[in-house]
């Protein structure tokens, strides 16, 4: 059987979305495949693989009336899409998928899934969340409906259109001199510690964004701000901005509604925690997180530059 | 009087947003000042700055009964806030207000307005639209109401909160060799070109968006992507993320859905378009857009260097 780990990056083919006929031979294509998504939780092939249906398996198991949401197409030629379920459907229909379902974050943290399958199932989650709290129209109350193989929703009654929301949100490391902020929020996991982050609001760009997060949290005032890299976190649907502040004085003043604890760390200090070696049992972010990118970078004083304006 | 052109960036106080007694205090104080839109689009005291009212003058106008968008603190303490009316309620309570109203993005375009005002009518004007177009709730189709200063949305059914949205979209410049690429879709002013630019989706990275957006609308394969920098753009709520595109063939495959026309330009090539004496009559972007700061970093040879993963 293919499994996800055996696809490369899918093209997401956009403009093939608004072809329903073209859409519904690939639904039915022997080569096209599926995954499984019940509550929101990916559908796991023990050990490591995300499970992969056929058009007929997915008949077999009676799920052939639900519409799926269209992924893209594989580089061999395959249409991928992702069946989003509730319990009580799945459980009624085929019992055994229920107790293979996982939630996404438990996948990401543990490193099981290959980059790509983590990615596509993060990618059908977002989606399965935006429709979920979009049955409805929020200009005027009416039923909408799903389009595009999943990538737009219409309104009955007043026709107007929704799209997926990606929420951008700003991550960024403080950095003052040789030393680094590491902090924890208040319903962090035990001495687990992270970078400063909060969502990019109306009328900001990524800079005020990461300069007001972190006098808002810490009190500090941002000089330079670098970017360095963005992630999709699909927790529910939003776009991790993952950047460097520079500030001149490292006296704190915590905001105890956001951060629990803040403190300034060496590099060297930082790679203890990196390494899982921390005399303290202090914890760096998971693989999974930009977060713990950050700190990478910082730690091995990779070159940043910011650009000049 | 006071005018927006007088005051720096505001503090947004987010923390304050939800203390309903400070605001209402607050839109009582006489220090306070309040900007007025009229269908979104911001009044103005001629000839170059946003009307602005004292709580007097919105109670003689008749507006003391409208809820306001709670803006932020200036560096005098005092507070700003926005009126959002609709044009019949304008009309008949100040009939000069409407005559006064002018779109934003004409606005932008001229260039009248100071950077501190412009953003802050675009603030107000991002929120606007989305105050507007969640009136109910997405998930249950009941009635909200405005929360926080106008910063949130409940449910009066089943308690759903919703925050203002800001849809992240990448535009891009792409560069191969000494010539980089301008286009122009169907829809622009004729001979005017700009970068590439499409909404980034759920599951991607700013990287990966950049490479699809560039592959579907011309066809190029995209190697390195440099961030140059951001700029919110309320039209209706997006955050502009401006990268540049290293591309290693010049042959394009154009969409013609999405691109009417587009062509390599050389530095020189690029300087007359910004200056306006282009021999064709080829235009460069406005002085309000990500779009020209592009052109001009690659015109001026500005180092950008891409983050080492």
């Amino acid at each position: 059987m293919l499994t996800i780990d055996a696809v490369t990056q899918l093209d997401r083919s956009s403009n093939r979305r608004a072809d329903a006929v073209w859409l519904a031979e690939q639904r039915r294509r022997e080569a096209s495949r599926f995954i499984v998504l019940i509550d929101l939780k990916p559908v796991i092939a023990p050990p490591a693989a995300l499970l992969t249906l056929t058009p007929a398996r997915v008949s077999e198991l009676g799920l052939g009336g639900e519409t799926p949401i269209f992924l893209g197409v594989d580089d061999r030629g395959s249409a991928w899409f992702a069946l989003l379920l509730d319990g009580a459907r799945a459980q009624s229909q085929s019992p055994t998928l229920p107790e293979q379902a996982v939630e996404l974050r438990q996948l990401a943290t543990e490193g099981v899934l290959a980059r790509e399958a983590l990615s596509l199932a993060g990618q059908a989650r977002a989606l399965g969340e935006w429709h979920r709290v979009n049955r409805c129209c929020s200009a005027c109350g009416g039923m909408t409906a799903a389009k595009d193989g999943g990538w737009r929703r219409q309104c009955w009654s007043c026709g107007r259109e929704t799209f997926p929301r990606t929420d951008p949100v700003v991550i960024m490391l403080p950095v003052c001199g040789d030393r680094c902020l590491m902090a924890r929020g208040p319903h962090f996991p035990p001495e687990t510690f992270s970078a400063l982050a909060g969502f990019l609001e109306p009328g900001e760009d990524i800079e005020r964004a990461v300069q007001r997060e972190v006098l808002e949290e810490v009190g500090l005032t941002v000089g330079t701000v670098t970017y360095q890299e963005s992630q999709p976190w699909p927790f529910p649907h939003s776009l991790m901005i993952g950047c460097r502040a520079e500030v001149a004085d490292e006296r704190l003043t915590i905001d105890p509604a956001e951060i629990a604890e803040a403190y300034w760390t060496t590099r060297a200090e930082g790679q203890l925690m990196l390494d899982g070696t921390h005399p303290l049992g202090r914890r760096a972010p998971g693989h999974h997180a930009i977060a713990r990118e950050l700190l990478v970078a910082f730690v091995e004083e990779r070159p940043l530059r910011s650009f000049a304006r």
